[in-house]
Order: C-alpha cells, then sequence, then structure tokens
C-alpha cells in the first residue's frame, strides 16, 4: 500500500486540464492498491480517482478494464465510471506512464464482514455477471487454471521450500488433481476475478462500489463466484470457515443468477483453484518482492489452508 | 510517506460514534507524513483528517499540539481546528496508540511555489507569529540550536563521513561558529519550525492551510523566518537559490510583522542554523532508518549547499 510515484500540484492542475472536470482544489495520495498509485482528486466540480498505472497492469489491457467500467456503469452495476478527457480518450499519459481518472465512489470496505454484506456481494457480482454478457471485449485470464503449472515452474521447488517445507508438495499434488477435475463448458463471460472485501465498498450493507478491475478476464462465472467464496468466507488466515458468510453470499449470487446443477456441482473444485491461483501468486510476490518495497508481503499459506478446507469438505463447503 | 497501522471500518466508525460529526462514509488512508499514519475520513456531515501518532511525536506534547490548532483557528489562521470528542477530549486512543481528528482543508501543496505563494506564505507565517502571542502553552525546541551538538554526536563522525566524507568537518565547523554567532533576546513566542512547501496547502495564490505543527515550539519568530526561508527560497537540491521568491517571503512577512533591526541582522546566522537543523534531522534519519523502511531519506547534503550559501552571501541572502 503505497504511492509510488510523486506528482506535483502543477502537474495535476495541467493534467486536470485535459479533462472537463474543473479546477485542482486538493489532491491525495492514497495507500490502496499494491500495483498502482492512487490520488483522491478534489475539484471545483466533484471528485475523483487518478490511478498511475506502475507495475503488473499491461497497458495494452487499459481499454478492455476501462471500458468495462463505463459498460458496467451504464447498467445497474455499482462501479465507478472512467471520466473521458476533452478527445474522449479512457486514458492518457504522465511521464511515459499511463494514467486514468475515474468516478469517486463513497464507501468503506469491511475488515469482517457482516452476512448482509456477503449477501449484497454475491447480489452485486451476479448483476455485474448479467450485464457483462454483451461486453465485447475479451482478455485471457493470465493469472487462469492454465498458467499455474507455469508460475509454480517459475518459482521453483527450492524457492516455495524456503516459505513453507510442504509448500512445494502441496502446490505439485494439488495442480495434478486439478487438472484432471478442472470442469469445461461452463457459462463464461468477463469476471472480476479478484473480489476481496478490500475491492468492496459498503455504505452500511449496501454495495456502493466494486472497485480494481485489474484483474477482471474473461473465465467462467462460476469460479469468480468461487474466488469470492475464498475470499469472502475465511478470516485471514484462512483458519476459521464462516457458514454463515458462505450461505449469504451463496443465497445473495442466485437471487440475481441461479447457478446451473453443472455449475453447483463444480464450486469445490473451482475454489480448490481459486485458493492455488492466491497460493502462487502470493508465493511469487513473497519470492521476488525485494525486502525494502514498499508493500506488504502477504503470506502464501493462508490459501493452502483454504485450499485443504475445499479438499477436505468438498460439497459441505457450499451448503 | 506511508501508512503504518492498518485501521479498520469498524474500528473507524466506532471511533467516530465518539465525537458529533456524523457517520463513517468513506476512508482512505492517506501518504502524507513521515512520522504519523493519517486518514482522510467523509462522514455524513464533513471531511476530516485523522491523524494517529506513531513515533517521534510525543503524546505528552499533544495538548500543546492541539491546542495550538484551536488558539490559532480562533484567529484568521488558516489552521485544521481540532475536533474535540462528545467528552470535549482534544485526543483518543485506539489500540493504545493516540489519534486525533482534525478539520480538513482544501489545497495543494506547490512542488515549484510562484513568488505570490512565497508571499503568501511569508504573510501567513507572520500572522502566525503575532496570533500565538497569547497562547498561555510552551514547548522547548528540542530540534533546536542547544540540541545540535548532542544530536551530531549521536551521529558520530565515522557514520557522518559514510552520507559524505566531507560532512563530519562541516559539521564540527559551524557548530562551533553557530554556538559563537547565535543571537539572543530576540522577540520569542510559538513557531512552526518546520513551514516546508509540503506542509502549506493553497487554493490558487492563496494559502488556505498551514498543516503538520508537530515541530511547533517556543523559539524566536526570526528564526521560524530563517527556516522558512531555507526551505521556500532554493531547488530541492539546495544548488539553485531564487531571489525572487526570497524577496516575496520577506516582503509578505514583514507587511504583516516588520523584523527588529536585531532579527534583521540575524537573519543570515539564523538561516545557517536553520540548514545545521536539517543536515542533522536528515542525517539521524539517514543512519537510523532501516533499509526496508517505507519512508523516502531525504539528503543531508541538500541543506550543506544551503548553509553553505548562506555563509557565502550573509546579508546578501535576505536582500
Amino acid at each position: 500500500m503505497a504511492v509510488y510515484t510523486h506528482l506535483g500540484a502543477e502537474q495535476l492542475a495541467s493534467l486536470l486540464n485535459e479533462y472537463d472536470v474543473g479546477n485542482l482544489v486538493s489532491a491525495k495520495g492514497i495507500a490502496e492498491g499494491v500495483s498502482n498509485s492512487n490520488w483522491l482528486i478534489e475539484t471545483t466540480q466533484d471528485r475523483f480517482i487518478l490511478t498511475m498505472y506502475e507495475r503488473r497492469t499491461d497497458v495494452s489491457d487499459l481499454p478492455f478494464f476501462l471500458g468495462l467500467l463505463d459498460h458496467l456503469a451504464e447498467t445497474d452495476c455499482p462501479v465507478p465510471k472512467t471520466i473521458h478527457d476533452r478527445n474522449g480518450a479512457l486514458s492518457r499519459e504522465i511521464d511515459g506512464k499511463a494514467v486514468a481518472l475515474i468516478e469517486f465512489l463513497p464507501g468503506v470496505s469491511p475488515s469482517v464482514p457482516s452476512a448482509a454484506q456477503a449477501k449484497a456481494v454475491g447480489e452485486s457480482l451476479a448483476r455485474m455477471h448479467l450485464a457483462t454478457a454483451n461486453y465485447p471485449e475479451q482478455r485471457i485470464n493470465d493469472m487462469g487454471a492454465l498458467a499455474w503449472p507455469e508460475i509454480a515452474a517459475a518459482c521453483g521447488d527450492n524457492a516455495l521450500a524456503t516459505i513453507d517445507p510442504s509448500l512445494p508438495l502441496i502446490v505439485r499434488k494439488h495442480l495434478v488433481s486439478l487438472q484432471a477435475e478442472w470442469p469445461g463448458a461452463l457459462p463464461t463471460g468477463v469476471v472480476h476475478a479478484d473480489l476481496f472485501p478490500d475491492n468492496v465498498l459498503f455504505v452500511g450493507d449496501e454495495v456502493s462500489g466494486m472497485i480494481d478491475f485489474y484483474f477482471a478476464c474473461t473465465d467462467t462465472f462460476a469460479y469468480d463466484l468461487a474466488v469470492t467464496h475464498a475470499a469472502w468466507c475465511f478470516d485471514r488466515t484462512g483458519q476459521a470457515f464462516d457458514a454463515e458468510l458462505s450461505d449469504a453470499l451463496l443465497e445473495g449470487y442466485e437471487n440475481v443468477r441461479p447457478l446451473t446443477p453443472e455449475e453447483r456441482a463444480s464450486l469445490p473444485t473451482l475454489a480448490k483453484g481459486a485458493s492455488m491461483r492466491f497460493i502462487l501468486s502470493r508465493a511469487d510476490d513473497w519470492l521476488n518482492t525485494p525486502d525494502d518495497a514498499l508493500v506488504e508481503r502477504k503470506n502464501p499459506m493462508d490459501f493452502v489452508r483454504r485450499l485443504e478446507f475445499y479438499e477436505r469438505m468438498g460439497d459441505r463447503s457450499f451448503s
């Protein structure tokens, strides 16, 4: 959580002149997101979030991400609209780095979500899935099931073992079984793929915003629900499962978009896959984050515990 | 620039219940200040800055700092008011750490100040000096002239030489001459003592806020002006002096509070002292900041260049 780049008031003011948003009144670098720098900007007209894409985000994907926000905002999905510049562009450049201005949404992210909030996020996720049906763009999930063996190989057994001695074998064993079990031909569309509580804003128990779409991609809807389940229904370390949150999340989702029998039956495998995705991305970050970096390293073992829960409980994880 | 502590939405909401400020709508950790964590808080009523005192700030000094904000805000000084809790307290505790809620002020800090802005900050500084006359509290300047030999000794010549081989001798030589030249009996009161451009907010060329009073203390007004001069009238590295900014700053100050002849004559010595203060605090930070800390280390040599400028130019630094 950091701001990686210093942007002077003069640079910000001149950037804002390229948009029809009024004049700069206030700008605060905000400690949000791990890959990009963000500022909360106030102008004489309104408030906005300015994002500078620092790393990990491939700028050639920006039209997909930012166009998606516009597409979803046109439906009843609570996502921030992209502000277009005076020429209609979705993003601009400062000092060779891409930046985008998006709508500021009120709300706060819960540290300990309530069942009412889990239900609301299920409903919002399902609405988003329905709304992406006619979004014409596609993006491969470069953190999806096909990518996991490669990420694991790039980390290497020896390095994984430095995180936890058991980790190489756990990864190896589950990669094999996931490959065997992974379901095909489920309903597919554009998914968020990273809808942790951090990425949802609430006013009370109502979702005021789903944010941080920079992993959004084309994948199966049920996988997105499984990611959200793994992200919402455990304590931080993955040790304690909360069945009430799980029930509420699924109820909310199915109120809007009932799962097909095949989706429902696939959830345990998809949730093991979702756990694998975060084990591997966290392991990769853990091993490749310099000690002096401005981000907090997250423990991959928190998701090993989730994976083992889904393995142990199977269908009962979702009932 | 970082947020050192995670504060959950639930903790923030329950903190705000202790104040008469409405309910939590939004909270963003902001990358501001180097010693404390700060959040920009929006409630159903207004916006606020929440500061958590992490280190360096001695909590026994909080009544001095926060009472000063209230005192100054009651005059025409543009400083944020402290918000008192329902029992009238200026600060509270969360998890054993002191926190204070203060008014949010609009405005941005210039990276490259204009002459009009330097003049405005001179006027605001002088108004602040006049307004502190009847503030009853006192606080020793623990970064003042009396403390410098001790800070230099604590760093040690060998360590200082790791920053720059010339640094130990420069510090030693000027500590001796500063001790000999240091003026006594100048007009004294409560001063800001750290009024860098970062700590001033502008809307256009008007000062909308002087912020970050956590070095405020009892010292001579002319020393505060000298600190401000060293902070505003050079480029970042201290290589380029800007005479136009210098003239504007002094003109603005004297428009509100004309200097006595003794103050005016002391400015070169006071400005060398101001430079020494930041050489030493930066050296101390440089040597004692772990490599993985979340703050950017600032180069003490930027202020050696200022010190040498004041030494070389004497009175002409201020004409």
